[in-house]
């Protein structure tokens, strides 16, 4: 079956994912556009061989021409868009964050629970990085013991003037939240954030942050957030265990001896560094969805736990000191996590 | 517009492009199949939505049906199939090698060129991996200065019975000889096989080889080819300029401490190594098939140029000593240099 | 002038600093030796050229032919032997550390400062080691910019049956704790203690440890210590700055390619890492008091704070929470801090 | 024993091997130096606590004050000094090269027999260096199975104006030539030197070269010789077995993550790569020599051979094709290679 497909929110992200999915597996196609600006949509759509502008988010997701849904708009537009492909059956890849507060993505999990169905994945593409995989896949297979601490370090070379204090939070620590719940199988527990010398470069933002995390098995992280560091983009985590390590290595595809060093380029932005994950998801989804199967990746439920400890570590950043996260019963509709 | 496809010869390599085909990018699909084996013909069709199976390679190339051919079947039957998908006036892919003799590769450009436009790729997938693109970045952008030297090793875990002496020439450094042409832009003008002890685990082969290539421009290649090495599959490029060299980094995704080492994991096979190159090769050449244009690979000329290279190499093996190459003039259909 | 050394305590590491000073620099020479075991002390004076075995570590400082003093005995004996060479008049290197409790370091330094002349050094050897020199070298060239964060870890195979709980720090963490000081140029302010998950490998230990130090300019440091990691011994750091950041490279010599992977090896235990960093601090030590210098390294100061920060950090893991660090005024006689 | 030892030729390396032993192992001292320039001679002397500036390396050796000779002069004048050292029964360290021809190394070689003792050691400093030390043990100790291709590179940054065509195998791949040898322990049997492009950076020079070396078993090695590459000096190796391979590690000490890359240092020249090398087999020369043991690194033997290959590489370079070597039978005064 063709999958044709409306995408609401056809910014930067937006058109990646379109140019990901047009034409894609299962001959999936864009059929409809949307965004707050219209002329945008307008020539994004003309772009596009069999894609139609519409005027709003709503409209796109009633259209009897669109099977399934991506929203990739303005984050608190997310949590409307979502309810209404779930009211309207029609499965819906929602980046992340789901929504913008634990209630709004409570919302949303208890319209898909009454829904009877799951129709909502959220974006979170780390767990599609093959170098993620392997790490995942060490781990699981034994090879370094039962994990006992994690480090990880999440590194922007510069962030946008509109990037606010709390971002560093739930805009870019909320991949390791979901990391971590993935990477080891465990709930995430307690958040603790830590503010050392701030970085000169990072103006009045609290920059970098050290967040430590426990899970309920005792396991402890640490997460360095730096959104300023200028040499680059950059990944990092290892996993301690009881007998061994097992780390991302670095990614460089080439190492060039110059000037007096040995090199390996660093990718400049996450666009560089992620895109190979970003097609296996959207590709995975699309296939997946087409053949009428349930949405295989992150669900509502992922991205209302990633809430619930973003706003704990919120909580700490702003107060100080450990916050427990606390977590209603996992509804039996997400009982079977989701195979990536 | 839609791409049917047809795909002659459905072992492994044929059903794995199958897999990137069907429900590809652009909505091709896999509608017809041929192989020696009839049974695994019909096996294959009856896994795929649309695909049937046809009694031989040229009943699949006259098909109404089939817009463009793929074969993957056994060399020697690579030229017959390629002059029928010539004659037919359909865009072909055809494994490497083009054809099993310079004489062979001859008359399909000789065809190709009756023909008057550019219907054959040939699969040289190397050119399509990232790390060999980023290797290519970095001479091309003068990063090392003029290049000088070239080391190149490619290294089988082991290589199956039916593997002989000469392939280790024309079916596994045929690899580095079209790389080489395409990385330095330049020609091969002489080979030299050194025959250094044997590995006891050869058997009959002359394993590893040492060879040599000269370019036109002067630049001396060494590659080490050992078919045997056992520990892994690997790929080893290192360009030395005036000023630098660049290499091809570990590709291991990950580091795994333990037992008294620190580790990265190495390919077992050339299918692990590069499936990602072939993903990019087929989708690439679907698309632009798909949407009228030239083939976007390696050409004919290139599938000719690689084999008079190879049987130059294969007579010093066997003969001793430095052998020429020598080359007729580029034809003119050729002039420009394909993209990839 | 050729020095004329006494040790006291010829277990193994006294030993194989007797092979690093006799015959050494400037003409040293090991001239006495004392152990609470007699016999042992015997056997080693008998296989050296021109060592006596005397009864005790007092007499051996009080000898005549003694210019200068090694103190290599358990470590709640250093207290005494170093107050008698102070006493005496003596240069004395002692191990660390420099005496088991904050008053008895504060004992030492208030002597050395009342004979107001330094002939204290203290071994903290981690100030020797080429990689951690070239660490330090890029932090305060510049390369990074002001450092924010520092990640370490200290991972030991395994550790001997009487090592305890307070070992983890008081013995293990120590290191870190004056490498810290000597690589960022500041004081540590307070310490943390987190205890996660505890490896089934450890017993009663309470292992790993995460262990957080600020620093007086509240530059943040987390600790790994893992003192039952099976795989090996390991000494990680990495600073992270304002634009960069800098790490210790693996110390692995070369790399072996055998069964599926590529591989470094790890060294065992901390004599076969750090072997390099002891010659060269033992013969800079005795080359620079023979020639009648103030010792060169760790001062009685050094050996104090890293006393008091440690009992900090204990006091933290016994009791929990953020424990301050509180420092007397330093004194005149270590205003100019040690070289090396 | 106190080893009194005489300098011959202070120049560059002349300073640093004095540092390396005045005041060194065993109480070896520096008691008489000569230099073709005397006044270069008389400063040096003055520098150290008990040596004298004599007019001669022949009243060096003669005199009655010197134990040992220790000869770092210009290669033309190594023969006479080291044959005047022979005949008077002194132990002679001499900086490769042993002699300039095959006939004059072979003339020291049967003086050394004729005088019954061994007594002369050469400079080949790798066989100290710990990575190469490592490289072999891997190799000896089995892990990549027997032996088949051995990879070289030896580059240089640049090299000073008076550096000649011939230097590039006589004063460069030498080091190669005796590490080889030493390595795999066995004879090198042939060598040919190929040409490639020449670097625009290196004037009249035919830079860089690509050696080929065949062992007495059939092993092959290929070595590229850059002598103005540049970005810096590096020497690479890699032996590849039947069942995996080894190879030397970057020996940058930290990695540096800064505008873009992540990096690690190269070292600037010999002296900042190989100084711990130098030190360790200087010391071990002169407490070998002291406790009246013979010389236990290579030996004139060694220093013999490495010419004959030196010479036939360069008849390969200057006339072109592979050229046999042929050695005599080894005097029975080297049954037993040295230690090192």
């Amino acid at each position: 079956m063709t999958l044709d497909i409306g995408v609401i929110g056809v910014g930067m992200i937006g058109q990646e994912h379109i140019r990901r999915l047009d034409g894609g597996p299962g001959g999936s196609r864009v059929v409809a556009v949307a965004d707050a600006d219209a002329e945008r949509a307008a020539t994004v759509a003309g772009q596009l061989p069999a894609a139609k502008a519409l005027s709003t988010g709503e409209e796109l997701i009633a259209s009897d021409a669109v099977d399934a849904v991506v929203v990739t708009s303005w984050g608190p537009t997310h949590e409307p868009y979502v309810l209404a492909a779930v009211a309207a059956g029609k499965p819906v890849f929602c980046e992340k964050p789901l929504a913008t507060s634990p209630e709004a993505c409570r919302r949303i999990l208890d319209a898909e629970v009454a829904a009877g169905r799951r129709l909502v994945q959220v974006g979170f593409n780390r767990r599609y990085d093959p170098a993620h995989r392997a790490l995942k896949q060490a781990v699981d297979g034994g090879a370094i013991g039962a994990p006992l601490l994690v480090h990880c370090a999440h590194r922007n070379a510069s962030v946008p003037p509109h990037y606010t204090r709390d971002m560093s939070i739930a805009d870019t620590a909320i991949h390791e939240i979901d990391e971590l719940r993935w990477l080891l199988g465990t709930e995430i527990v307690a958040a603790q954030v830590f503010t050392p010398r701030k970085s000169s470069r990072g103006g009045e933002l609290q920059d970098p942050l050290l967040v430590l995390f426990e899970m309920s098995d005792g396991v402890l992280v640490d997460v360095e957030v730096s959104v300023n560091i200028h040499y680059g983009y950059e990944i990092r985590c290892e996993v301690t265990g009881e007998t061994g390590s097992v780390q991302l290595a670095d990614p460089a595809p080439v190492h060039i001896r110059r000037e007096g060093a040995v090199a390996g380029l660093v990718p400049a932005d996450w666009r560089e560094r992620f895109t190979l994950s970003y097609d296996v998801e959207l590709r995975e989804w699309a296939a997946t969805v087409a053949a009428g199967g349930p949405p295989p990746g992150p669900s509502a439920w992922d991205g209302y736990v990633a809430q619930v400890v973003s706003d704990a570590a919120l909580r700490s950043l702003n107060d100080g000191g450990r916050v427990g996260v606390e977590l209603p019963p996992r509804p039996g509709l997400y009982a079977i996590p989701t195979a990536s």
